[in-house]
């Protein structure tokens, strides 16, 4: 039977588990830690070994929001079920699952406590040089390995099957990412500053009709399993390790969405340091390493799709080798062009939407914050309206530039103005 | 527990259901009719009433190949799970269901013993004037009250849960329309005349790369609840009814993929009558019916989209009427392309692949059915090649037009050579 658990009570259940009982002692502690929205998430320390545990626990409704949201902690399932997949798949980059209780929805796994959630990393300027690395290794291995090019039909369904009832967090995308923020809707924070830009890209239609195009693609394209919400907020990270954690959202989907998804809150974090630090270095890293995982994600991707053949897509001695390359260019030129919009509306949605960004957020000058908000904005609908016309991730550089160059004059012209009255 | 009837335990089994019992009497009888590929089906009549009953199992293995080639009895499932499912959306258009027995893999239905299968009365020169507008009720109202136009994400994903484990047959589908057909494989039949052809399809890189998009799109686009196995054999048929039968291919898929093979079977009937009766009057009825129906789906899909607001794609107030309209047309355009491709590609595997069609098939002079088979393939080619040029169903004319220039011009060629020599 389910019942929520709490500082003290945890202990108490983790004893009950034999596999646990040995490890607690009478020093053992548990701490709720949860910063997140959605769930409690409980350290556990002390414990017979050098050892910590983390013990995650949904809650039946929208922890932020509170008891008045109800959300159904099912969705525990799809977060195990996902990490215990990505695990198997590259566990190099998941935290160790020890312990999965679907009447408790809640998970006993890895404590990852020599990290840190990688946002406040990005915010705090330091340099994860293993990172592009690191997240380009595990989007290849878990789209490829998830996808059509290399399970059969049959295997992909039965996997697609674990996955096809998150309708409730595939609806909070749906709405939240693609719908609410391009229209008039109560979820929208008031931001006077922004109105006109607000009202602007409601009246876009080439922006709007790209938002549909690309909503239709994550409500019927199912290429492989995706994490679902991999923003930086969703990795923990040190300067050796990346761990990709909270995947609630778990379900099959087009590429494009978790690829665009990082894409986008680098190129977040890139902005929020105009007005954070103006450390020109640690942007150049910023911009690196947005443009170097994904060139890395392809080079990976097609490496694993040059040594498997057994997927159901593409049998064996269908089409001679150069047809494969050229139909392989084709395949990637369009996650590349899906990737750059769900970018787009990944970030345009962190602007206009209910789900801010600490990075933007937290910028304390009010006018400081405004700009740097337009200046993503500005980045955002080029790259929804213009993603049919990038073949290459390096297209994204002139894009940047520009919208910089913009950001820039309208920041002096805003300081002269200033010095002048 | 299942065990496969025969004409005399069908009627016992009958006997035994309450539903039924009254209604068999001392001349009651079953009467194997089976044509098709898979299944057993029997005819029961003299029943206490005026109708008739047909019951229809499915046994483990492909009926046609026998006990060797195994195929799951649980096709059966998919099979009475859409027809109730088409019924529930458009009854008019389906079979009436009586009871389905999932352990027995049996369904009994209403004796559809006033029509015929429509295959059969195309080759008879028969004149369906209501088809097209039939089939594109049938096909309107299916494909969009299966979709994210009209139903939410979460309504649409829990009856996908239903169709999504039919991998048996979407493996048939995957191999016999997508793949063996165009390359080196032990199941396409060998026809000395057709070899230089096969040769040419096998090297076209441009066909090729076509079918392996449209094979992707198959395998990982959701769009709707498909028929998947919609040829003229799948239709029962009288001047004032139309019935769609046999969808144990049943599958979340793209919509071309059902439209595309309904044009194909018209167009082989078409391709087929220049070397069985020449009849042009009746030539004319089908490419009438080939443009007509799908003219009349596109209209009749427009108006459910404009009538019904509620699916989970569109939210109302997130765009003007404009943008609605535009992306409407959009959206549109690409079921109208891919329907071609899938067109193409359905004649394609009839003339190059394992399971032929009787129109072609039965022309029993062999330089005529060579003649048909090379006309239909030549069709099949220009569909797949050029789908993307193509804005409006109408322009398949020009292209049907063409081959059937060249196709003549070959005729009399070979006659005046045949005169002279």
């Amino acid at each position: 039977m389910y019942r929520q658990l709490n500082e003290s009570t945890v202990i108490q259940y983790l004893k009950k588990i034999p596999k646990f009982e040995s490890l607690i002692n009478n020093f053992t502690t548990a701490k709720e830690v949860g910063d997140g929205n959605l769930n409690f998430v409980y350290f556990i320390e002390q414990l017979n070994n050098s050892e910590k545990l983390v013990i995650k626990q949904a809650v039946p409704y929208l922890r932020c929001v509170g008891e008045s949201y109800s959300l159904a902690k099912e969705r525990m399932l799809f977060e195990s079920k996902s990490l215990l997949q990505f695990a198997a798949i590259v566990p190099k980059h998941v935290p160790k699952i020890y312990h999965v209780d679907n009447e408790m929805s809640l998970v006993v796994m890895q404590c990852l406590d020599k990290h840190i959630i990688m946002r406040k990393g990005l915010i705090a300027e330091k340099v994860y040089s293993n990172f592009a690395e690191h997240i380009a290794s595990f989007l290849s291995e878990v789209l490829f390995k998830t996808s059509s090019l290399y399970l059969s039909g049959k295997e992909k369904r039965i996997l697609m099957q674990n996955y096809i009832a998150n309708d409730e967090l595939c609806k909070i995308t749906e709405d939240f990412v693609f719908t609410c923020p391009y229209m008039q809707h109560e979820t929208n924070p008031v931001n006077q500053a922004l109105e006109v830009e607000r009202q602007r890209v409601q009246e876009d239609d080439l922006f709007k009709l790209e938002a549909l195009i690309l909503k239709n693609k994550f409500m019927n394209q199912t290429d492989a399993l995706l994490h679902g919400d991999l923003h930086t907020g969703s990795i923990m990270i040190n300067q050796e390790e990346t761990y990709v954690i909270d995947s609630e959202f778990a379900f099959y989907g087009p590429y494009g969405f978790d690829l665009g998804a990082m894409l986008a809150n680098l190129l977040l974090a890139w902005v929020s340091h105009f007005e954070r630090s103006n450390n020109k270095e640690y942007q150049k890293w910023l911009i690196d390493t947005a443009i170097g995982f994904y060139q890395k994600f392809e080079e990976k991707f097609l490496t694993l799709w040059n040594q498997h053949q057994g997927g159901g897509l593409v049998s064996s001695g269908f089409c001679s080798e150069i047809l494969f390359q050229k139909y392989k260019k084709h395949y990637l030129l369009e996650i590349l062009q899906d990737t750059i919009g769900y970018a787009g509306l990944k970030m345009a949605r962190r602007i206009l939407g209910i789900a801010g960004v600490a990075e933007i957020k937290d910028i304390q000058n009010e006018q400081a914050r405004v700009r740097a908000e337009k200046f993503a904005l500005n980045i955002a609908k080029e790259l929804v309206k213009n993603r049919k016309a990038i073949s290459n991730i390096f297209d994204v550089l002139p894009i940047l530039q520009q919208e910089q160059q913009k950001y820039e004059q309208q920041r002096n012209y805003k300081a002269e103005h200033h010095t002048v009255s």
